[in-house]
C-alpha cells in the first residue's frame, strides 16, 4: 500500500516526510516517533551548531533504527550595515521595553559572517554520523559539497518553489525535490524566483513541476491528512512533506502558545511577513507582524534581522506572550489536531485508503 | 463513471463546469460545445445587458439541448468621486496617447449607478428564458432575488474564497458553492474576507470548506486536466470549475493575443492587480500592470475603474497590443493547450480514469 520510488529510495513505509522545522520543534522524540511510525522524521538543524546536531543525531539513533533525515540552510552572502542595524534597533526598542528587555543600539559584528564555515562543519557532521538523508532549504549547495555527500551515499533532497527552481535542483544532482506551495507555513524556500513569483498554489505547482523534472517530487504546503496526501499523489507527487500537522503533535517541541494559536486559528488568519527574520515566511497574524508591516520593506535581510529579533522572540515565548513571537503555520490550521504522531499517521493512512475505495464507486 | 450528487443536481455527465468568464470569452459556441460534451457550459453575463443575455441564451438553445448556466455579478454600493476620476484620467491619459486614443478628463455620470436596476432585469431574463442554472460572483443576492429564482426551480451556485464565505452561501440557500483558490485567474470573488485573507491555496481551502458546509463544493483555480480533477475529488470537492483551460480552446472568444500570452507563459508569470477594474484579479504581467503598480492603492473601486479603463483595454486589444489589456490567467499556464473543447474534456476524463487505475497499484 502506497509504495513507490520515493518510499523505496528513502526506505520508508509511507510516503510522508515530517518537515524539518527549525527552532526547537523537531525534538528527538518527534523525529524518532515519525520514523518509528513508518514515515521519515527530519531534524530541522538550520540554526544548530555542529555539536548540537551531533548530540541530537546520537540521541535519535538510540530511539529508532529506522532512517531519518536532517535539513540544513544553504548560506547566502549578506551585508551587515551598522547604520541599518541601529535603525532597526530603534524600531525594536519600544517592543523590548514592553517585554522588560534592555534596549540595544549596537551589536557584536562577530555574531555574523560565520554562516559559511558553520555550514561546512554541519556537512561534516552529517557525513561522520552517516545520516542517511540530507535536505536543503534556501538554495542549492556547491558542487563540491554535493559531490562529497554523494560519495558518502547520502540521499539528497532539495527544496523548490517554482518549476525553474525544481529543474535547477535536478540539474545539481538532488535525488528528490520538495516543492513548496504558497500554502506552506514558515519560511519560503525560494532562491531564484522572487518571493511574489514563488507564491504558487500546489494545485497549479505540482503538475507543472512533475511535467518538467524526472526525480520524485514531494508536495509541501497545507497538507494535513489523507485527503492532502491522496490529492498530491493524483497531481503527480510521490509523497508529501507536512509541517503544521506535526507541529501540533504531542511530541513536537513547539511552545504551547504556538500550538494553541494554530489550534484556534482559521484559514484566513495566516499572513506572509519578513519582519521576524528578513526572509518571507507564513505565520499567524499577531501584534508584532501588524506593527512591523509599515517598516517591512526597509528591514535588513536574513540572517541579520533574525539575529536582531532573537531576544524579542525568546522573551515573548518565555513570558507566554503571543504578541511578539513567530507563530509559523500553513494555510490549513482548521485541520490541525493535538494528537500523538502515531495517531496522526494512522489517521492519514486510514483516510487515504478510504478515499482509494470511495473513488472506485464513481 | 464520475457521477455524484453534483452531476445529478446539474444533470450533466462529468463533474466539470466551464468557468463563466465575462467579457466575450464565453461565446455561444463555447458554451454549447461544453454542454454537448457532457460538462456544464456557462455564460459569463456579468457585463451584459439584459438584451444581450436574452439573445445569447436563445442562440445557445439552438446549439444544445443539454443544460447550461449563466453567471451574474452581484452589484455592490459604490461612490463616484469626480475628483478621483479626474486624477485617474491624468494617470491614464499618457497611456491613451500611446494607443492614439483621445485624452479624457471628465466622464458622464450617467455611465454609473445603473448596476442594481440592470441586475434585477438580468434576473428577469434568467427566469423568463428558464436558464436551469444561475451562478453568482462578488456576493450573495438578496433574499428576495433568491426566493424568486428558487420559486422558478433555478439551481443556484454561489462563489466563495474562504470557509466563512462558503458558509454564508449555504445559509443563503445556494445549492452548490464554487470555492475559488488563490491559484485562480481573473477576478477574486471575495465579498466578506479581504483580498489578502482570501488568497488561500486549494490544497488548504477545499478540505476546510468541505468540513464546514453540507452543500456540494466545486473546486476552482489552476485546474487544467485530469490530475486537478482527481486531486479536487480527493480533497472532498464534488467537481471542478475550470477557466484558463477553456479560455485557450478553439471555441473560446478570447482574443488571439490573450490566448497566445497564456500559451507562452510560465507559472511564475501571473500577478494580482487591481489596476484594470478596481477589483483584485490574477493575470499575466504586462506593461499596464507594472506601470500602474505604484498607483494601485489609490485607484477607485469596481466598477468605476473598470469603466474608466475600458477604452484602453479595447484599443490595446484591437491593435493586437499585449501591453495594456487584461490577460487573465490562473497559475497553471504551462498546462494550457490550443485544442477543441471536445478534446480537452476527452483528455481530462481519460487522464482521470488512468489515475483511478494507477492508484490501485499503490
Amino acid at each position: 500500500m502506497l509504495k513507490n520510488e520515493m518510499t523505496e529510495l528513502l526506505q520508508i513505509q509511507y510516503p510522508i516526510i515530517q518537515a524539518p522545522m527549525a527552532g526547537g520543534v523537531t525534538t528527538s522524540k518527534l523525529v524518532a516517533e515519525v520514523s518509528n511510525s513508518g514515515s521519515l522524521g527530519m531534524i530541522g538543524a538550520g540554526y544548530m551548531t555542529p555539536n548540537q546536531m551531533r548530540e541530537q543525531i546520537k540521541e535519535i539513533k538510540q530511539l529508532t533504527s529506522n532512517p531519518f533525515g536532517i535539513n540544513l540552510f544553504v548560506p547566502d552572502e549578506y551585508d551587515v550595515i551598522e547604520e541599518e542595524v541601529k535603525s532597526v534597533n530603534e524600531i525594536l526598542n519600544p517592543i523590548r521595553e514592553q517585554l522588560d528587555l534592555p534596549g540595544k543600539d549596537s551589536f557584536e559584528i562577530t555574531n555574523f559572517n560565520t554562516a559559511f564555515e558553520t555550514f561546512i562543519d554541519q556537512i561534516g557532521v552529517v557525513i561522520e554520523e552517516k545520516v542517511p538523508i540530507c535536505s536543503f532549504t534556501f538554495g542549492i549547495p556547491s558542487k563540491k559539497v554535493i559531490a562529497k555527500l554523494k560519495k558518502n551515499n547520502i540521499i539528497l533532497v532539495g527544496t523548490a518553489t517554482t518549476v525553474r527552481e525544481a529543474v535547477e535542483n535536478e540539474k545539481a544532482g538532488m535525488d528528490i525535490v520538495v516543492v513548496q506551495g504558497s500554502e506552506a507555513g514558515g519560511h519560503r524556500g525560494n532562491f531564484i524566483d522572487g518571493y511574489q513569483e514563488s507564491l504558487v498554489g500546489l494545485m497549479s505547482l505540482i503538475p507543472q513541476v512533475v511535467d518538467n523534472v524526472n526525480i520524485p517530487v514531494i508536495s509541501a504546503g497545507g497538507i494535513m491528512d489523507g485527503r492532502g496526501l491522496m490529492a498530491s499523489i493524483c497531481l503527480g507527487a510521490k509523497g508529501v512533506q507536512m509541517g503544521t500537522a506535526f507541529l501540533t503533535c504531542i511530541e513536537s517541541g513547539a511552545h504551547k502558545i504556538h500550538k494553541e494559536a494554530i489550534l484556534n486559528a482559521t484559514e484566513d488568519n495566516t499572513i506572509l511577513t519578513r519582519s521576524f527574520s528578513g526572509k518571507w515566511a507564513r505565520g499567524i497574524k499577531n501584534k508584532f507582524i501588524l506593527e512591523m508591516q509599515r517598516h517591512e520593506r526597509f528591514l535588513p535581510d536574513f540572517p541579520v534581522l533574525n539575529i536582531l529579533t532573537q531576544d524579542i522572540r525568546k522573551a515573548s515565548s518565555d513570558q507566554n506572550n503571543l504578541d511578539f513571537v513567530s507563530l509559523w503555520s500553513g494555510q490549513s490550521p482548521r485541520l490541525a489536531k493535538s494528537q500523538t504522531v502515531e495517531s496522526l499517521i494512522k489517521n492519514i493512512i486510514a483516510e487515504a485508503n478510504k478515499i482509494n475505495l470511495d473513488i472506485q464507486r464513481f
